[in-house]
């Protein structure tokens, strides 16, 4: 176990420290949820007064060519193919996580017109599954849905599978699947896949080519600090782009949007995954978090998100024992996603009473308390002084008190 | 003819006059394009660092509860429900207008299960068109898009349509169509209709209640001036809650989306056309122009822009003469959205001196320059003055400039 000067001497030789600095982090608060919605880079307000000001405010309409508004899912998707395996020209950021989500498996079932069988996972973060459900009842062809946990996954896998939607890293548990043996299960019954990575960018190691992965998508507001709802990511690899469609087939999509033609004709590569306008000010706002991540030294980032996670679980169970929570997470840093997950009957009240202590994490019904490791401004000091807030509040019983029993609206 | 002197008493006599200084306006420019992106409300570029430097910045993950963001599109629909003749309750400000459509025809479809027509304008601004085109692609049941023209609408509403999809105000031309007369040949024949109002809101008369209409959508980034890109908004008469269905099924449409329920439930009312998280940023950007719009009295900004549509039509003609532009738009103003349309063979560099010379409309391929008079911060000298100075261009020939013939990447 690493004493306290071992734990400021990683801090000290820590070779991102210096990005700390480009967030603004509010004082007194320790924020371990990243993986929910990271903090603010201080450049993030710049772009995002900016947009508003300068942009929206002097520029006007002109700002669709001098500001550069309509090349920014282009150009910000090329920043992050750079952090996630992919090539230039693979990637645009639009839209939101489960929009995307609804192209790509709606593409990746055109893709496979003969096979009506689409895998997910039961426990996945459902709105992946509640998007599919809808596309899948309204293509109207009897897809089904086979739900599978984890260790099913493979064995699922069959010749009448078209389309294998997964999340990489499991909001709740942050299990991390196999990308690239299941990408493989899948390619050799004839299957596609899917992949979300809106718990792995930016926090575990992502390489979409290595594992030939066909289609991804994924949000930008949690490990890559693209502010609250900033818009999402979408992956196909170019073997797909010439015949891939997709029906959200708006004029950001068309092959010649301002020809105003009648009738739709899609434009060339990844273009065609866009639809329409995007919400610019947010869109801009997101580009610091961006930059961020792929400036970072992804394998650093990476090490040390799960060094941060691997330091937390052993001062909780140092700390704190091995019997007051329960790891819901693995062990193993190398399979377990960018947070850590413990649970306690009473995992509401002790997340209110931390947040009031300064320790912010979050909760999810009905046990489970997360905590997020994001590396870029995260300290390994941090890791340890929110352990210590937490034993506090557990040995003096600080949760049981009335005012954290109350649920918020959003939790 | 007004002369010049009684143009400069509509401005002292404009009860609207005040709200001018609500906006940021660049000095030196007239801005006739707020029918495609209309200019800041200061209070927008405030909204807008608060939102990253306060919500996102200090607030962090608290502000879902704390910041309002999650009742944001129930909150700022029923504002916009007060403008366009809706109740609270039948309208979200929700992603963006082209995924509105798709949710609003895919729900009209399901209504009418048995039918497979959906009626379009041809020459519509083209997304609505792409849009349903993947759609009735995706359905994969036949449906089929019968395109008309507007004097073609009512006879091609027979009793085989399922949904009549149109846009209020044509985007190029700007007429009206009647929606009350079109939505009542629509439910005649058993078919529902969908109305996009994207040159409507915030420009002339609209009353959703009155209509019957069943659907609409819109945004709010032209009259509405809620910034680049801001999020649309969807209306859904209450007769058809109950069974509405539409497949962008996302969690912020689940009946309990904190309950982490594996199977789509949709929420009860309007709630179930929402998709997942939006782009905040922008969501909180837009509220000001909202409410100015909302706050503003509707029937005097209805009559303001079309007097000033119909002040430029005169305008115009007494000194350009009547041969010079083709009028494209209804010289009634009762017919006429809130921009009027010239057509010139030279339309192109027409308007890029103009917006050298500080008057900002903009120019449809082939020949169309438009230019748009939206009623909260024009002044009616304003119109006057930018005739005069395109009447100066046309005078010295100033267009012929080369500089003047380069087209830009967006037009």
């Amino acid at each position: 176990m690493p004493t306290r000067a071992e734990i400021e001497a990683l801090d000290r030789n820590d070779p991102l420290a210096g990005f700390r600095s480009e967030f603004t982090l509010p004082p007194g608060v320790i924020y371990l949820n990243g993986n929910s919605l990271g903090p603010m880079p201080t450049k993030a307000a710049v772009r995002a007064a900016e947009a508003a000001t300068q942009e929206w405010g002097v520029g006007l309409i002109r700002s669709w060519n001098t500001a550069g508004w309509f090349a920014a899912p282009y150009k910000l998707g090329d920043r992050l193919a750079q952090l996630l395996g992919a090539d230039a020209g693979e990637m645009v950021v639009t839209d939101a996580t489960g929009l995307n989500q609804f192209k790509a498996v709606a593409a990746a079932c055109a893709l496979r017109p003969d096979r009506r069988v689409i895998v997910m996972e039961g426990s996945n973060f459902p709105t992946n599954n509640y998007m599919v459900q809808g596309l899948a009842a309204f293509l109207g062809q009897g897809h089904d849905i086979r739900f599978v946990e984890k260790d099913g996954i493979l064995d699922a896998i069959t010749d009448d599978v078209a389309v294998v939607a997964l999340t990489h890293v499991h909001y709740k548990s942050a299990h991390v699947l196999d990308m690239a043996a299941i990408t493989a299960k899948a390619h050799a019954v004839g299957a596609l896949t899917v992949w979300d990575l809106c718990h792995s960018a930016g926090a575990i190691p992502v390489d979409l080519h290595a594992a030939q992965a066909d289609f991804a998508v994924g949000c930008t507001y949690k490990y890559l600090n693209g502010g609250p709802g900033s818009p999402a990511f979408i992956f196909a690899a170019k073997r797909h782009h010439a015949a891939m469609q997709q029906p959200l087939s708006g004029w950001w999509g068309h092959a010649a949007p301002f020809a105003f033609d009648r009738d739709y004709r899609p434009a060339e590569g990844i273009g065609r995954m866009l639809t329409g306008t995007q919400a610019i000010i947010s869109m801009q706002a997101a580009e610091p978090g961006i930059d961020l991540a792929v400036r970072a030294d992804k394998h650093l980032a990476w090490a040390k998100a799960r060094t941060m996670g691997d330091l937390f679980i052993a001062q909780v169970e140092e700390k704190l024992g091995v019997d007051m929570f329960r790891l819901d997470s693995p062990r193993d840093g190398h399979q377990r996603g960018g947070h850590v997950a413990l649970a306690h009957p009473h995992g509401y009240p002790i997340m209110k009473a931390l947040i009031e202590a300064g320790v912010i994490g979050d909760f999810r019904a009905p046990d489970t308390l997360r905590f997020g490791f994001s590396p870029l401004y995260l300290r390994y000091t941090d890791v340890a002084d929110a352990v210590d807030i937490l034993t506090d509040i557990m040995a003096r019983d600080v949760w049981r008190d009335e005012r954290f029993q109350a649920k918020d609206a959003v939790t």
